[in-house]
């Protein structure tokens, strides 16, 4: 590509580092910007210096945070003794968007995964059995990823918590609700069929 | 949506308002940049804040420049005789590209659209005129899209430069190399017919 300028260049360049935006993509983003009289890349720069220097991880679950300790661990109406574990802060927001949920979060910060060499020291497992030993927990709720690094993650907190009198239970696997059977894989299907539950009549 | 974090909101909500990134995809973008160690998305911040402040549009020609004067229209070595006339920046890319030309360019900032409110007056045309008014100008090479605006604006420049002692001329039109002819539009494929060009045998 011929740039007719650098800072254009240095945009595109910049906005190309994004996940899934290509040189094209970033070019089209950049010229929109340039041409926007509404001073949104300004905005958009501000949003995003402050994304670097002012974010947070809350110091008790590792949630992403604008202050040390996240809302949710503020919240006071929660339920103090049920713990959801979870992968990243995206699944905080995924759960939360469910209104399922009125316990706390751990957040680990990824699975055990040794082929890209993340080790139970990488991930938030110290503190979260610190969070067990300092009392008032009976339930870990593992909502980890059903794959073999998340059944491996659950597997290893288990076997640590094992002795702490506290329940660990797992988010229930089966058919996704909408979904057609027929294209659900034979180990979902296979698995739903083997876990399933009693059906309750209503009334 | 229920996020944990005003910034990252924020951050969300400004990506979002790029064109073609919705909410999901701001939001992953955001957790990226939250999550990578290299600042990237100070990088990012610092090169669009530029892209509001320090970008300029070309005195002589109107493309996109670092300085008052782009590095296109300040060249010693190009034909000054021949105007390439484009509606815009990434227009001049797309022609730099291609290496077919030596000459200067013109761009209008748009078309002629009454659809779009967008009337002479918001185009660069007068400043195209008072470049041949100048002089020193042979031709005009009309590089705007074939549509019933693009027609329009050239119309409207042709004819108010007929008496300017300079040739009009509008890129070729007809089938796409590589493009199977079957998947031309009728318009296309009957214009090329009609404006045939005699085959040069190569020797």
């Amino acid at each position: 590509m011929n740039f007719s300028s650098k800072i254009l260049e240095e945009a595109v360049h910049a906005l190309s580092s994004l996940p899934g935006i290509g040189k094209k993509s970033a070019l089209r983003l950049a010229l929109h910007l340039v041409q926007d009289n509404t001073h949104k890349s300004d905005k958009i720069a501000v949003a995003l210096a402050k994304l670097s220097t002012d974010i947070k991880k809350c110091k008790i679950c590792y949630n992403i945070s604008d202050e040390d300790v996240c809302e949710i661990c503020k919240s006071e109406s929660r339920l103090k003794n049920i713990l959801c574990v979870v992968e990243t802060a995206r699944d905080v927001m995924a759960i939360e968007d469910t209104n399922q949920f009125r316990g706390f979060y751990h957040v680990l910060g990824g699975v055990i995964s040794p082929m890209e060499g993340i080790g139970p020291q990488d991930l938030a497992i110290d503190a979260l059995v610190n969070r067990i030993k300092t009392g008032g927990i009976d339930e870990l709720i593992m909502a980890v990823s059903p794959t073999i690094e998340g059944e491996t993650t659950i597997y290893y907190i288990s076997k640590l918590v094992r002795d702490m009198n506290v329940k660990v239970s797992i988010i229930a696997r089966g058919v996704a609700f909408g979904g057609e059977l027929e294209y659900a894989d034979e180990l979902t299907l296979g698995r739903s069929i083997a876990t399933r539950v009693p059906y309750e009549l209503q009334s």
